[in-house]
Formats: structure tokens, C-alpha cells, sequence
């Protein structure tokens, strides 16, 4: 299978590969210890796109062969109520991997619930001390963030390498730009964060080798601001109205894709690029959880702070 | 009192200046509280250099009127012991600040001593938590470390802007390089983060328009590397022999200070840059969790993960 089409990288391929590569894993897992993985996603409230990823989710598991749970809370439900939940899929042993589905409802503190997911099971990589790790020499964390391992494994899989290189992530989301800049940190880049108060952006992303665009604003990125042959990897998926598309809209990246394209030397598109990827690394997050489970290695105290 | 010379940041001077502003404070908490913050040492083993920093740290609380308390233990004590001595501080309602100093000795697993102080007492902002929370958007570490706070204070003292410049870190430690650059981040710099593996560092550094120098080589940064007019923070101490001094040393900075300072717009010498610094935030760290618990508003559940 081919993992790219001249310089454009196929994410639907790059997930497929990885996942197949999962699935064997949990049958082994099977065979081994006679028990498989799983996932529980605790979602609040009725939002059609939450309720679209969720499924996603879950359909990705049973593919995959992991176990799925899952909890649904209405939008009324109090912040006791989902920290309930989160604390009984804590002490459920049949679950190794606890996502809440965000954005919560706004009477429902984010910080205090991601906070009460035990260490073990932050598949999600969001709780400070999995952060603090990810920046920190010499520590690793349990998990690091599924959209951030996507694009360094996108890197990766499309053998290019990243040690040395001049990287620029535009954007510094806890959930996506400062985790990828932390990852391409302790792979040896050289990392540059860039965010709304940057100036002179064009002149900051022509160092790059590797440019990450997260920053959630349509065709930000211009051809003309890339180094020739640069690899761009394309986070971006801002709905844009498209009258063609049966739902009226259709995903735009944080790149001009159709400029960037004749200059890049690897890009992914949108979608199809940085998207399949991240429920990928959230299904590899759980099988290597269930793993530290099944073999006794999960951490003892992991106590959330 | 002036802070600079010419372009010469006076970091002795700078310190002073807080210094005075936290004995006030001191004397005020004392007023309205009846108590004063207190700072633990624990230093494990004779190490000369270790037992001359504890010394100092002691001196300098006595100075501002913190309560300093110490724990010597012998090089040969066990990890369980280390850990006992930083619980008992744990509980001690006199100590606001807990801090051990590194290194170890080898057969203590500084990670676990570092991550057994209480995150309510974690002067030094070392614990995994509070360097998450530093590279997290909309969050606040419980404490930064030092020697980053004392490199932002001398740029905010010294009326050096932050906000939109570009900042380049060269070094990347737990201590320092690191939580500088997400200190500078938190500014809204745009930081790029310079480590070993780094290539051409000479062109990174030359977009800087602030460099902080953390790399631990003698003179490493030179001045044809900096933009004209850059603000130099270098926090480089390498001991250098010298006959003409009575210890048979000097200490060097990782910039070349005499080919920089005809370049820079500010630099701080070494010594008495950086330096006097690192203390006097210690300082600062130890008053501000001192009234976090006199006001009641420390962590309830501060628990070390
Ligand atoms: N493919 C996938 O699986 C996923 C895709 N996404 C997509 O990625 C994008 C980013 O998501 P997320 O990180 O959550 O977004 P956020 O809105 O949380 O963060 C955006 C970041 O971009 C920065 N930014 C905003 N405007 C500019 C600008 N003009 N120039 C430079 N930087 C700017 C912001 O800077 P500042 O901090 O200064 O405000 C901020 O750090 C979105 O399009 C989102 O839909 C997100 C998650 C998963
Ligand atoms: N003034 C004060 O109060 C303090 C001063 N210091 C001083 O600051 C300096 C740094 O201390 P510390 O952070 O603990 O040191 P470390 O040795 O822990 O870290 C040094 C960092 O510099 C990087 N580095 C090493 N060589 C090079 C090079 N040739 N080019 C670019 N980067 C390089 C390393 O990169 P990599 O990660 O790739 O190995 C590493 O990240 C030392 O001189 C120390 O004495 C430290 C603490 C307090």
C-alpha cells in the first residue's frame, strides 16, 4: 500500500496500516492474557458532532477488536454526575482508556473532570502531569495527546526525518500545538511556537523544514510563505459553506493546500491527512494501556492531583 | 537605585530591589498573620558546593525574615530516609517551601524525592504537575522554577518588552531552559527552543530579538551571532581556571560577554546576572505559598501523584 500520492500524504492509508497493525496486537493480547482492551467515552449533552465523534469511536474500537463503553450523560447532568462516571470507569478493570468528549457543558468545570480520570487511563494525554512529562528531559509521559502522535507518526510512517530539522508549529492548544511541539522537541527538532501574537509569521515559517499549522484559521498558511520541499502537516478543519456538499459545508485546512502543494515536499490535505489519524493513536493509546494492565506494569498510585 | 549600566543588566541590584520588597512583605504578613513563611533545606551528603548554596539560601531567608529549617542527612542515608525528612516537612504547618538540593547522591531516585514534596510546598516548581501547567494555555503552575522567574523578572525590571518578540532558548534542561521557554511563551514570545542537536544555531540565534543562554558552555554564544540590539539574559555559570584568584576559579557565562556587550541592546554579566536571582525567587515562591496557606486558599488536596 502506498502511503502517498507524488508529494501528498494519504492519512486514510497511513491509519489503516497502523490500524491493521493494532488489530493483530489485540488478538495477541487475546491469545496471551485472555482479556482485550477498552475504551470509555463519557459524553454530555446532545451535540450532533460530539455524538457523530463518539461513534466514531466506538465503531473504530470494534474494528480494531477493542472493547467499547460508553456513558451518556444529558446536558442537564451536574458536574458531580460526570464525575461519577469518570470515577466508576476509574475502578472498572474491563477499562483501560477514560475520553470525555468535549467541550463540556459550560456549568461543568473541563479542568476538574479531565482531572479526575485516573493517570493510568488518560488515554487522551490531557491531565498537567502527562503535559508536564511530555516537556520535561528524561520523563515520559503515560500518554501523549492522539492529534499531536498523529502528525509526528504521519512524519514518521512517510520516512521523514525530524532530529535536527528547523520545525515551526503554528498554534499552542493544549489539546494540539504545544504537544506536537513538545514531541517534535524530544525527537530532536528544533521547535518554534508561533500563536496570535506572533509577528511576522511568513518570515518564521520559511526556517522550517517541518511545518505543523494548527492555529483553526482557513488557508492561513500561503505557498509562498514555505521552504521549498518543507513537509507540512495540516491540523487545520475549519467547516467552510459549500453549496455542492449534501451538508452545505465542506473542511478547509490552516493551509492553502492548492498553493503549498507545488512547493512542499510532503503536505497532507484535508481531510484525509492529520484526520484518520487521531482516533488511530487513541485506539494504539488503549492497547498499550491495556498492555501495562495485562502485564502488572500500570502504574501503582496513580492517584489523579 | 539604577538596574543597569549602560547596557549592563545589574542583576545584584535587581535582586535587591526585591529582596526589600519581600522583607516589607514579610513584615506585613507578620502584622496581619502573627506568623511568617518558612523554607526547608534538605541537602543529602558533603558535597562543598551543595553545602555553600544551602548557606546561602539559609542566609538569604534570614535576610527578609522567612524562617529557614534544614535537614542534613549523611551522603550514605537510604531513599527511605530522604523521603521521610521531605514528609515530615510535608506536614510541618511552618513550612510553606520545601526544597532539596540536587544532586542526590546516586543511589537516591531523585525523581521520587522531587515528586514526594507536597505540590502546595513546591517552591522549587519542579514536580511534573507544575511544569505541565507552565506549558498549558489558561492554566498557572502552583510555582514556576527559579532560575526562569529570575531571567523574566530581570527583563520585566529592566523594561525589556516580551510580547510579540522573538525569544531563542539555547538549552533545554528541566531547571532552566526548558520552563524559560514556556515562561516566554505564557509572554507571547514566539520562543524557539535550541538544544545539542540543533543545527546552525549561529542563524537561529540571529533572529532573536531576546536570548536566554542555558547551555552550559563557556562562551558558547558569540557576538556576531546577535542581532544588534538584542536583550542577552545568559545563565551559564562554568567554572573556569583562573590563577589570579584565591578559590583558583572563575565563573564563565555561555555568551561571550566581551564581544556581546558591544552588540546587545542588554546583557547581564556573569557573575552578577542571573545569579542573585535564583534565590531571591525562591524567595519569592516561599512568601507567595506562605500566604496561600495563611489565606486558606492552598491546595486542599495537594497530594504528590
Ligand atoms: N484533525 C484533527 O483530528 C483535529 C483538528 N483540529 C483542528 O485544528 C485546528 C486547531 O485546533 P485547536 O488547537 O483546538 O485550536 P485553538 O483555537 O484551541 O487554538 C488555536 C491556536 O492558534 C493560534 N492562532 C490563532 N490565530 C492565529 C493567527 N492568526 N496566527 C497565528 N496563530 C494563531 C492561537 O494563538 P493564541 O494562543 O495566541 O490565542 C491558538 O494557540 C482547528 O482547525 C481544529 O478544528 C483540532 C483537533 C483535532
Ligand atoms: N545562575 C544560576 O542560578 C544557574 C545557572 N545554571 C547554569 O546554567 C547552565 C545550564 O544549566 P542546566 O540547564 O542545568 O544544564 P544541562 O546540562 O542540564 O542542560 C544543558 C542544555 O544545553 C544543551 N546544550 C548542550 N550543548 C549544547 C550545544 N553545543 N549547543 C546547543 N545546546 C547545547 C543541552 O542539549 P540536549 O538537551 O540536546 O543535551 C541541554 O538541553 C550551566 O552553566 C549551569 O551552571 C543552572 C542553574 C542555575
Amino acid at each position: 500500500m502506498s502511503l502517498m500520492n507524488g508529494n501528498i500524504i494519504d492519512g486514510k492509508a497511513v491509519a489503516e496500516q497502523i490500524r491493521k497493525e493494532i488489530a493483530a496486537q489485540v488478538v495477541a493480547m487475546k491469545e496471551k492474557y485472555k482479556r482485550v482492551p477498552g475504551l470509555a467515552v463519557v459524553i454530555v449533552g446532545e451535540r450532533g458532532d460530539s455524538q457523530t465523534y463518539v461513534r466514531m469511536k466506538q465503531k473504530a474500537c470494534e474494528e480494531v477488536g477493542i472493547a467499547s463503553f460508553g456513558s451518556s450523560l444529558p446536558a442537564s447532568a451536574s458536574q458531580e454526575e460526570v464525575l461519577a462516571t469518570v470515577r466508576r470507569f476509574n475502578n472498572n478493570p474491563d477499562v483501560h482508556g477514560i475520553l470525555v468528549q468535549l467541550p463540556l457543558p459550560p456549568h461543568v468545570d473541563e479542568a476538574a473532570v479531565l482531572g479526575a480520570i485516573s493517570l493510568n487511563k488518560d488515554v487522551d494525554g490531557f491531565h498537567p502531569f502527562n503535559i508536564g512529562r511530555l516537556a520535561m528531559k528524561g520523563r515520559e509521559p503515560l500518554f501523549a495527546p492522539c492529534t499531536p502522535l498523529g502528525c509526528i507518526a504521519l512524519l514518521d510512517r512517510c520516512g521523514i526525518d525530524i532530529k535536527g530539522k528547523r520545525a515551526v508549529v503554528v498554534g499552542r492548544s493544549n489539546i494540539v500545538g504545544m504537544p506536537v511541539a513538545m514531541l517534535l522537541n524530544k525527537r530532536d527538532a528544533t521547535v518554534t511556537i508561533c500563536h496570535a501574537s506572533t509577528k511576522d509569521m511568513e518570515a518564521v515559517v520559511r526556517d522550517a523544514d517541518i511545518v505543523v499549522a494548527a492555529c483553526g484559521r482557513s488557508k492561513m498558511v500561503k505557498g509562498s510563505w514555505l521552504k521549498p520541499g518543507a513537509a507540512v502537516i495540516d491540523v487545520g478543519t475549519n467547516p467552510t459553506p459549500d453549496a455542492t456538499k449534501k451538508s452545505g459545508f465542506k473542511l478547509v485546512g490552516d493551509v492553502d493546500f492548492d498553493e503549498a502543494k507545488s512547493v512542499a515536499g510532503a503536505i497532507t490535505p484535508v481531510p484525509g491527512g492529520v484526520g484518520p489519524m487521531t482516533i488511530t493513536m487513541l485506539l494504539q493509546n488503549t492497547v498499550e494501556s491495556g498492555r501495562r494492565f495485562f502485564e502488572g506494569i500500570a502504574l501503582e498510585d496513580a492517584k489523579p492531583v
